[in-house]
This record gives structure tokens, C-alpha cells and sequence, in this order.
């Protein structure tokens, strides 16, 4: 009861950072609503629909919870046309790296209980978590026109952090046959390797083509 | 019968305009015959396809109806290499405003049905509906590495046009259990907004972060 | 047994070749080790799993055949982090276009049969077996943001090959009822068209807007 009330939430506010995250970047391009809902929802909905089409899963997450389309669309329009809403989205966005990564950890263990409870072998399920986490942050850069920002040294852990966080749930899970402290050691995981990441600096070894310079 | 003959010639007429809308930009960007031939298929076929992979529905029309894949391979053809068949093509794109409006109508609509008939809730159907009418043109430009040109504030109603005729048919299929007048309603309602957006200048309001100076 | 030897060797140096043509792209765009082992998972696999949702078949290869997602994590570690290796690819690479060829044919006939054994028309089944070899390499042009290579005019035949040795294969399997020849004689068509175009120059007609110029 406590822990779905929970559970909900988060579902909430990622969705709803995600959506900002997008907007963000619609008006960065000076896109006008149907870009920036059309944006918002690639980046909320992007990767649990790339990951349901790979698994030939029905019905998508957002046609069971539809009202989550019609919030982000009323979330669009707000954001576009009411100063004070624009302005309060970048101010929420700017301190959302908390949300943003337990996102990250959620979407990304919800993704690979998904492929493990199809039969998928575990390489391959560990792979679809990172997807639903990080692939429509990819999709979103994409249709702007921009290399996706988790494909570049710059940056820290994002895609790396999922996939760290999915191997541990799928040890915990397979030896330990425990999925609830799998799902909440993994996600924790990625919360905190993202977020260490960010004000740490902790990140990968910098590939060989990376200079100094590069780095600005 | 009548109406059968008129909805295949508007079928024709919708998958050749979008065709040569393709190629059009294919050849601005300087690619050749598989190009050229590759995004002309995109912008024909690409909405309608991504529809079906979301709705799970095969076969896909242009599996049913292979005869447009081989059309469309005759006129890139044409296109990329008879100069008469090149002019023409671009003369006609010039006055093609009427039969792209059409085209969206239909082919949105025809989207909202397919997803009305697989069970899908209203507002994901909707979203289907625009999703079938406009992705192929987000893909095309996805592609040719722009940024899609319907997500620009300028350019007048496209996805808008096709959500509010989704919306009209929506209304009369489910008060009044009137699919044939939906349909028909809904279509003139796209083709009405698309001419009327082009003609009178008719907008969505100005986004908040664009000024005069990008309307150019 | 023999056979089964050669076309495992065969299929190996394929995803090889594709992933270090990914890995090199990825380097050029000042990628990480996401980015890079993303790209070469598109341009290995994005071609077979495109044809495998649009034709509604699951599992797909990389899921069934799990190793060689874990092989291209260890060859783009190698290849980020240890400049042997790093450079050895590069070398590879530029020697590699009979590899790169032979993949082209192999997956592209791969691509036709598993088409036409779903029961798809012949000229939908060409366009899947076209689909299956090329795919992969237009993915990974648009997500780094860049025309893809085989919509342009320069740079020989690609998938203009791959649709004539699919069109060779689909009239030796139709008339002669004969499949291993057609894939026999298929595949070199490909293969030896794909090198006629590097090697002698061998390549489609101008298109009418491609001047002197802009073939440098």
C-alpha cells in the first residue's frame, strides 16, 4: 500500500521531468507546441515503447495510462504559452538531478524485469534496461538534430550507471531468487552511481581520441 | 462504388504527393536514386507503418498493396534522370497544397479508425491518427538531418489540423455512432484547417520564446 | 558441416567488420564508450532487427545468439581504451571491403529468404532483403547526425547491389524452385557488384542535379 503509493509518485515526477527535460530542448530550438509536446512525449514514452516493440509487448505503457498523454499535453501547452510555468519548469529542471536519476533507476530496472519475465537471456535484459532508461533522451537529440548528450565523454555515468545497476539486480535476483531486493539494490544503484557522477565527477576512463581540449 | 473509385484516386494521388514531396528534398540534398527513392518511400509509407508496428497490425498496406512500391520506384526513376519528368514533378509539388491536405486528412483519419478498431482509448486513437498522418514527414526530415519542419513554429496547421479533425470524428463516432459522417467530417475538418492555415494565414499562438525576428 | 563452418566464419567477420565500422564513426564523432559500443550494436544489428519487427519475428538474432552483443562489449572496451587495438581496427578496416561486401550479400540474402518465408510478395521480400544489409549503416548515419553515406551519389554501389543479387535470387528460387543456388549465385552478385563499383568505378548514372562539382 505505502510502498505503490511510493511507487506512483516517482512514476509521476519522472515522467514529469522527463517531459520538462524535452520541452527544454524544443524551446532551445525554437519548436512551437506540436514540437515541444510532440519532444516531451518521445522523452517520457520513447524507451518503454522501443523496449515494448523489441519484447512485442502490448498494451504500451502510456495506452493503459492514457491520462499520462493528456497531463504531458496540458504540461506543453502550459509550458509554451505561460511565462510564469516556462520560468518554473527551467527552475525545477535545474534542481531535478535527484528526480532525473531515480528515473533513470526505476525505468531502467521496470525495463529489465520486463525482458527477464519474457524469457529473455540476461545479456540481452540487461541491455533492454539500459534502453528503456536512456533511449529517449537518445530519440529526443536525434529529432533535434544533435548527438545524443549520453553517447559523449562529457556528461557523467548515465547509461553506464543503468547497466551497473541492472547487473546487480540480475545477480541478487538469480542467486538469491529475492526480485524486491534486487529491484531496490539495483535501482539504488543507478540513483547513486548517477548522481555521484554529477557531483563527484566520477565518470568513465577518457577515451584514447579525447584531449584535454576537448573536454573545454 | 462512386465512393470507392474517389477514395482509391485519393489514395493514389496521396502516396504520389508524397512521394514527390520526398524526392523533392532528396534531390536538394543532393542524394542520388537510392536516396532519392528511400525517402520518397519514407514520406509515403513511413506514418502508416509506424502505426501499425505500434497498433501490432500486419500486414502493412504497402505489403498488401506492393503495386505502390513499384509506382513510386518508376517515378524515382523518372525523377532522377528524365529532366521533363524532373520539372513536372516539382511544378506540380508547387500547386499541390489541396491534395497534401487530402492526403493528411485521409490518411489521418484512416489512422484513427485502424486504432479505434484494435480497442485503443480515445486520446492514444487520436494521437494515432496524427501519428499516421504526419510521422512520415518527421522521418523524412529526420533523415535529411533537419530538424522536422512541422515541429517549426511557422508553416502554419499541420499536426494541429489533423488532432482537431481526429477529434470532430471522434465526437460523432461515439455520441452519435456515426462512423461514415465522422469520417467525412473529420477529413473535411483537416483539409478545411490545412487550406485555411496556408491561405488566411491561420496560426497556433506564438510560443513564448519566439520573436518577430525568427518568423524572419 | 563444411559449409556450416564457413557461413559461422562468414557471419562472425560480418558483425565485426560492422561493429568496427561503428567503432571508427563513433571515434571521428569524439564519442565515449556508450557511444561507441551503441553505434557498432546499430550498424552490426539494426539492419536484422528492423526486418525482424517489420516481419513480426522474434526472438531476434542478437537475442538468440546472445555471445556477440558480449564480443562487441570487449572489442569497443579494446577499442576505446588500448591503442594497439585501437589501431589494428583502423588498419583492418581499411582493408576490409570484401568483408564488408560478403556481409552486404550474406545478410541481404538472409534478409530475403526469412521475407519471402513469412509469406511476403516478392518485390516487398527484395526490398527486406535490401533492408536487412543496409539499415545498420543509415542508423548509424543518422544518429551522428550525418546524411547517410548510401543516399549519396559517391561511393559505388550498395544498395543497388544488394537489390539486383536479390532479384537474381528471388528468380532462381521462383523458376527453378531452386534456393541454394539462388542463394549461392544471390550473394556473389552482391559481393561482386558491391567490389566492380570500388575498384572499377562501376556506378549508377548521374543524377540531373549532381554537377562535376559536387563529386569533388
Amino acid at each position: 500500500m505505502e510502498s505503490q503509493g511510493l511507487f506512483l509518485f516517482i512514476e509521476v515526477a519522472a515522467v514529469i521531468v522527463s517531459a520538462v527535460s524535452g520541452m527544454i530542448k524544443a524551446a532551445e530550438k525554437k519548436m512551437d507546441l506540436v514540437g515541444t509536446y510532440s519532444i516531451a512525449l518521445l522523452v517520457s514514452f520513447g524507451g518503454g515503447t522501443l523496449r515494448d516493440i523489441l519484447l512485442n509487448r502490448r498494451p504500451f505503457f502510456w495506452v493503459e495510462n492514457e491520462v499520462y498523454l493528456f497531463i504531458v499535453l496540458l504540461m506543453a501547452i502550459a509550458f509554451v504559452y505561460v511565462p510564469v510555468v516556462h520560468k518554473l519548469a527551467k527552475v525545477l529542471y535545474t534542481r531535478s538531478n535527484t528526480i532525473d536519476a531515480i528515473g533513470l533507476g526505476l525505468f531502467s530496472i521496470a525495463g529489465l524485469f520486463a525482458a527477464l519475465n519474457m524469457g529473455m537471456p540476461l545479456f540481452s535484459s540487461s541491455l533492454m534496461g539500459v534502453i528503456t532508461g536512456v533511449a529517449g533522451g537518445v530519440f529526443r537529440d536525434v529529432v533535434i538534430n544533435e548527438i545524443p548528450v549520453i553517447f559523449r565523454y562529457t556528461g557523467g555515468l548515465y547509461a553506464v550507471a543503468s547497466f551497473a545497476g541492472c547487473w546487480l539486480c540480475i545477480l541478487l535476483v538469480v542467486i538469491f531468487e529475492a526480485p524486491f531486493i534486487g529491484f531496490i539494490s539495483g535501482t539504488s544503484m543507478i540513483v547513486a552511481l548517477r548522481l555521484l557522477s554529477i557531483y563527484w565527477g566520477l565518470q568513465l576512463p577518457r577515451p584514447l581520441w579525447v584531449t584535454d581540449e576537448d573536454e573545454k
